[in-house]
């Protein structure tokens, strides 16, 4: 074939990335999504989830590592963690980097996205196959956490945009769920879109953890496919803040993003993003 | 006109932006290149240069208090400042905010953007009228160093992509003519693209300047128009280390992007971004 073909997603109404392709891999409507994998020539594999861009080859181990690492960094004895959503593994992958972590917990309302990204993502997904520290379970997060009361050290929501099936995911009664979920001393983070694009979303959510985690905190990276390039994760915490770890005591995991400069420089934000955590 | 009219730029041979528009405001071809000026539903007023973005009126004031406040804040006075290329005024409006600055050069090659920019983006262009310490020289900014042999307190490379009007200003030659035209306690700050699209030519730049200079650095910023959203700006400095300032003495210059905490995690760099500064 020799037309160029170029994946076009609108990433707002008005604004967004288009991508040369040379191969759809895989597409399909699963009861929940719709499910494509396509191959860029810039970025590799792309899987795609109703139309967004969720994760490539290339740009993965920003969001997977940023997502991971600074939660469990600054939980002192991260034991038991939860990924609510990221069923490409990612995360998953990430956290049993950790050796204190005994026990990684997947809750996927997807078994089609962990399928698909076992068979066209392997590195991103490897660790949810032969790992015995790591249960993946296709289950609604919502739920799992209702029946998993005060079981959690952390608890991570790595979710699609809120839209579709997600939409739960960004919602007060799911933030006080997660509270309940934690230990005493428990951590969460979520994904919390763009601080260009979502800024109403990012004030609001923020503002909902602030109501029921004496610590909140707010800090981004950079992902080149995500909307405005600019990606913010909200950080809530019963008692452990994240500005107060010791960066001598950040282990070097063979990150490519990530490390302790960068655990503390996240989270100084611009002006422009610093005011959507105020009052 | 009912048509949906759409501006794509590729950014890289396989990777772009699209945004939607609803006006063609200004096209012309100078002598140098194609300027268009064009209205976005997203971004605003849209500053196009052969076919690239330079700058837009939601997104602007990133780039523009990034290549200033941090060399600025570096120097302890400041007088007299240089912007090769920046014809669109955004960072001389930026570098007349500090009170030391007595004297503010810009020589912009294409006079065809510096009016275009007065007209059509005179928010960013504000200071480039009516400012007794503004001198505005549509000059080659090559000549311009060359016959200003240690004048400047700081000088700001403010310029296109490496192709065309601008590929003379990632020389070698042209640092080492910088340098020259700096006073012995000198600074300057260059625009070097993205980490994630040009890590050749950030490496190049870096070692270059690392060979002229004591003191060369790297740091990032987000601009979601500029591809891949994550920019790069390298400083080389004569004596002045932009790492060595003291945050209490950054003062507030009603900036939206830059501040006192931003000035030193901008350094922070990713392990991937950090790579492109080692030999």
């Amino acid at each position: 074939m020799n037309m160029e073909l170029w994946y076009t997603e609108k990433q707002t109404e008005n604004h967004g990335i288009t991508t040369k392709i040379t191969d759809t891999l895989y597409s399909e409507k699963s009861e929940f999504q719709q499910i494509d994998v396509i191959t860029t020539k810039q970025f590799g594999r792309m899987l795609v989830l109703d139309g967004m861009v969720m994760t490539t080859d290339v740009d993965e181990f920003v969001y997977h590592e940023m997502i991971s690492h600074i939660a469990l960094n600054t939980h002192p004895n991260p034991k038991k963690v939860l990924v609510v959503g990221g069923g490409d593994g990612g995360a998953i992958r990430e956290i049993v980097k950790h050796a204190a972590v005994e026990k990684a917990v997947l809750a996927e309302i997807d078994g089609g996205v962990i399928e698909s990204c076992k068979k066209y993502f392997p590195e991103i997904a490897s660790a949810l196959t032969g790992n015995p520290r790591v249960d993946v379970q296709v289950i609604d997060g919502i739920k799992h956490i209702h029946d998993h009361k005060g079981e959690y050290d952390v608890i991570m929501v790595d979710s699609t945009e809120p839209v579709g099936p997600a939409v739960g995911l960004f919602e007060k009664g799911f933030y006080q769920g997660i509270h309940d979920a934690l230990k005493p001393d428990g951590i969460m983070v979520a994904q919390t879109e763009s601080p260009w694009f979502n800024r109403d979303l990012i004030k609001r959510v923020f503002k909902d953890l602030k109501s029921i985690f004496p610590v909140t905190r707010l800090y981004t990276c950079s992902i080149p496919t995500y909307p405005s390039g600019l990606w913010s994760f909200t950080i809530a915490s019963k008692q452990h803040d994240p500005l107060e770890v010791d960066p001598a005591k950040i282990k070097d995991l063979g990150t490519k993003y990530y490390n302790a400069e960068v655990h503390h420089a996240a989270f100084k934000l611009p002006n422009f993003v610093a005011e959507l955590t105020r009052d």
